[in-house]
């Protein structure tokens, strides 16, 4: 590699611009020893079932996948039958970012919208589309639930919100999966525990990130109801996501719990946001847009400042969210001098 | 972990058992540097199609996913429509041991065998297959051909036999698509260039497999006809196998490609193969099935050495393929003293 | 039978649950003469084609099935690859009203809306939903567009609003179908040809529906671009929709066409909402929703009045498009003693 | 239409080429009175269910589709998962005649072919196929057993060998459908009960035929655990297969079991083939092959007779089966003088 990364403007683009945390990739040479059980009959796969049935207070099932598209997608596709709906935000993951994996896995389930501000679905309007076309041979069925936690704006489910949902979802009878590709920046923003945030409130399926929080690759379905754990072996194999040297996954996952880095590196990253924050407020013509909860901000800037930071080499997307409002992401990689440099940059173009 | 592997028997089960070489797990450490963008659009993968190119002698287009079940699905997917038959080998990987993430992907094409000795499809069944119900609206049709190389048992095509079966396709004008989930083993045993052995026979895709020769995860879809790319492209992100850390998969296959480490390891693994042939014929009772070409031997052992040999702690498969019959493969990771233990083992038992 | 239609009130809820028209009975019954080869290999299929390309003024593709959801479903399956979106409106049929048949066959494509008044997609709209996500592999690819003609609340694209339609369709590259279920009542209202409202106006494909308008259960797909009925043969078969005795669906389609019986009956469907219109229109406490061009509308009545017309047995849907509007549709088969029953049992509920 | 099919030779090519039977036809036209409610909530749907029921000595839910491989696509579509394996034989209509509708239905399950005699599966071969890959999630799992009766060669299965199939589904937890395309001449040849022909020895669903032997288009999947009737009505609706004007299928079933109707059609096809096998026994160059139990005959016949009688008009299929084999089937219109001029022909050419 030829480029000199610390000397090159940083990238706010996506927390999955970042590489790996030192501890996983350790983690990684320290699982390639000798031989191992391959498809997950390994003992780390073992220890980490251990670890996020502690992590959860309860005990649950765990499957490992690479990419949170999978995880998202095979979670759904145990709780919904094809002729299904799933009712989601029409700002989530899976309805705009997937290629239509969850369409796919389901077998050509439907994602219908349910509405609610900031990326989040409003309790009220999801107990009125659980009801449609309930019975109605005409109608798919709604079959479940899927809330982003943090959500595709970063905002967040209070606590009171997600058991709402799941209220709901339980009168129903429908349910509830969380994607949770930025779970650990949730947690640590709410000071929730997990199992507060999750199963206590409703939650049956969670997709529990690591990827875009320092592993290389790697998430887990967490299954707080173990009989789904059969159906999904099955359909994570026949997805070609049942991984023969599952051991590097496990390890990335083991590295990623222990100690609590997960929470560490979610922690930091937010800071960094917060910094982020605090720093642009201050620049005249910079307008933050909404409120910060976890890793990333939405702001509107001048269209000079927009050109000349890009100019700069800076990294992030705009024009998807509103005339001149760029969207900035940080990570566990990012640096408070990353920060300072955009701040400092943003200063000399206001 | 626990375990002093140095000290168990070793396991001669499957060549996914083993880690990660030396050298491509030191590359997974130095792409770790820096930001880079996600999704393949770094510097690393291009230089995996590179040099993808370069070893083939064409310029080719490449597909990286973490599985030789996404890989072999996502290849035949593009080269089917669902009212079509993929034609295979009844011994083939994709028949039986990937429950069913071709008939997935392909939106459920259907499998048909063609006859042949050693899990190797004969030129004449295919011709005969091929034009089975062509052009009845009644039948699947047959849309594709899938051969495994090195195969299922371990045995090799022939440049001959390839190109017979590529003449048949063509005729046909049914698309071939290769296995190789072994295809390193397959080089290093028949010496021809990878080109010779595919494009210049037929081929037009080819799953061109790292993971069990080496690699943690990584397996490239190396397609020979550019123009499929665009929708195999879409294909893989709505079946959930594109990276977003891309940058961890093409390290892993440029090493394994740099200074031919990927044929280096391949060779090793068959003379472990032929070490342990050798070492066998010469124990009273043993009966090697068929001729040994790449890094998979099938032996008829007596049963008590069989049970012997699982209770000091060997590990092979056995009992799938006939009474008394074991399938031993090495890998780059088997040494000569893991094979002379097994050997040592056999005779005492013998 | 026990019931004595004639002197029970009449049914307005649907135009499907009238009969079939006396001349396509007679036509099923002349057809019943001696062997006739199956699958569509009849004469009468061959002049069902026939007759269609002469009213479309142009050599077309005919494949007869026997439900307008079949139809609908295998005309986009040929149109939308999986990973595709139909761009369509929030109020068509194949959104709300075939428990997901076309992610069925198209192996999981989405349905995006286009905002439109009237239950008709707007052209700029469209225009605006043809480029999202072009090209983006996270994305699904815009694929093709559906219209409904008429629409689900049974007012009609003019001419120039399907032509531009059209024009943004061949612009974006889009194929655009059309939902004809209720084709030939539009055709009746607007007067122009089925060339002009269809391929003229950029349409590829035709869902041509007769089961609503006096057939005992046929539809045509009309493919306007013979190249798609190889493909379209073999869903069909798959599908299971390709009748055994296709004779007979011939046979309803023939008499259908013969002597414009189709556009006789849907004339007189049109006149007796017209005449319902006028009728109502004179009631105190009825209002006429929107314009009313075709075979259906929507008024709004007191709910006593509701109340008592379903009390007497009179049969129509209400509550699905606001307090107290209530759908009438009439058909073939709806006599002016039928229309005139409603509107004085009406009159003295008002 | 201006052929006079009874100058014409007779086609024996399929029991499909007949009409429909006049009781039958009658039906259609007095079913055309008035509105009724549509989708199946008419009278005449639930008084085919009753009838069934009765038929059936117990209480049984029905749904009616108007293809055969709709019918058995459906039935299979509840009985597997997508990761399932179909067990049947490789002679069966479900594995080489509907152009995979099977896997489209079930979302690519895989059909598995078990061997046996005459086109009937073994039940000890069953028993072997039942546990294979039973709980590896890198197998497709054996899901449901899918017999044919009358077979596609027209062999029977006699009540014992159905019982010892249910007996080997029972124990492996297997459902058991019926492909029962051609029940009516399977009853009328056993003699039995259709209770003792299907759920007595085991069978869970039937698809009950009715097109070949009289109807116009309409077969019957027949629930003996109404359990699954729930999801077969939504996959019907999403198939396309839920007709709107269902009285009109309901129509044609009611009259096809009303004084045993069913029954007396395929005695009569049954004993028209006997009658073919009573006379081309005696021509000198024919050999019939195997028993002939049913409605469908294969002989061997010299080329040249072949030839002729192609070439005199008559039809049938030849070359499927061997050398100079051609299949000859019967129906409910075939008529004495069809055999006797088919076997003067013969008897000529001989």
């Amino acid at each position: 590699m030829t480029d000199t990364p610390s000397s090159r403007p940083p990238g706010f683009g996506s927390d999955n611009v970042a590489g790996i945390s030192p501890t996983i990739l350790a983690a990684l040479a320290a699982a390639n020893e000798g031989a191992m059980p391959s498809y997950g009959a390994d003992t780390l796969s073992e220890r980490v079932e251990a670890r996020l049935s502690a992590l959860f207070e309860r005990e649950v099932r765990v499957l490992l996948v690479s990419t949170g598209t999978a995880a998202n997608a095979l979670a759904l596709s145990v709780l919904t039958p094809p002729w299904g709906a799933v009712l989601c935000h029409a700002d989530s993951h899976i309805e705009n970012d997937e290629c239509g994996a969850p369409e796919f896995f389901t077998g050509g389930a439907k994602l219908m919208h349910v509405a609610g501000a900031d990326a989040k679905i409003d309790a009220d309007a999801l107990a009125r589309a659980a009801r449609l076309g309930r019975g109605d041979v005409h109608c798919v069925q709604p079959s479940c639930v899927s809330i982003t936690q943090a959500s595709e704006l970063g905002t967040l489910y209070s606590l009171e919100e997600t058991a709402a949902i799941g209220a709901v979802c339980r009168d129903a009878g429908l349910p509830l999966h969380m994607d949770g590709s930025r779970f650990a920046n949730a947690v640590a923003a709410l000071g929730a525990s997990p199992a507060e945030m999750t199963w206590k409130a409703g939650v049956d399926i969670l997709s529990f990130g690591a990827t875009k929080n320092g592993a290389m690759g790697v998430e887990a379905i967490v299954l707080f109801d173990p009989a789904r754990a059969g159906e999904l072996a099955f359909r994570r194999k026949r997805g070609g996501h049942l991984s023969s040297k599952m051991r590097f996954l496990a390890a990335q996952m083991d590295a990623y719990l222990d100690g609590d880095l997960w929470l560490a590196n979610a922690r930091h990253a937010n800071a960094m946001a917060a910094r982020l924050v605090a720093g642009l407020a201050g620049i005249a013509g910079v307008e933050i847009q909404g409120v910060v909860e976890a890793n990333m901000l939405f702001v509107r800037l001048p269209q000079p400042m927009i050109d000349g930071l890009l100019g700069q080499g800076f990294r992030f997307y705009t024009e998807r969210w509103g005339e001149g409002v760029v969207r900035l992401v940080t990570s566990f990689a990012t640096s408070e001098s990353d920060v300072d440099r955009l701040l400092e940059a943003a200063l000399a173009l206001a």
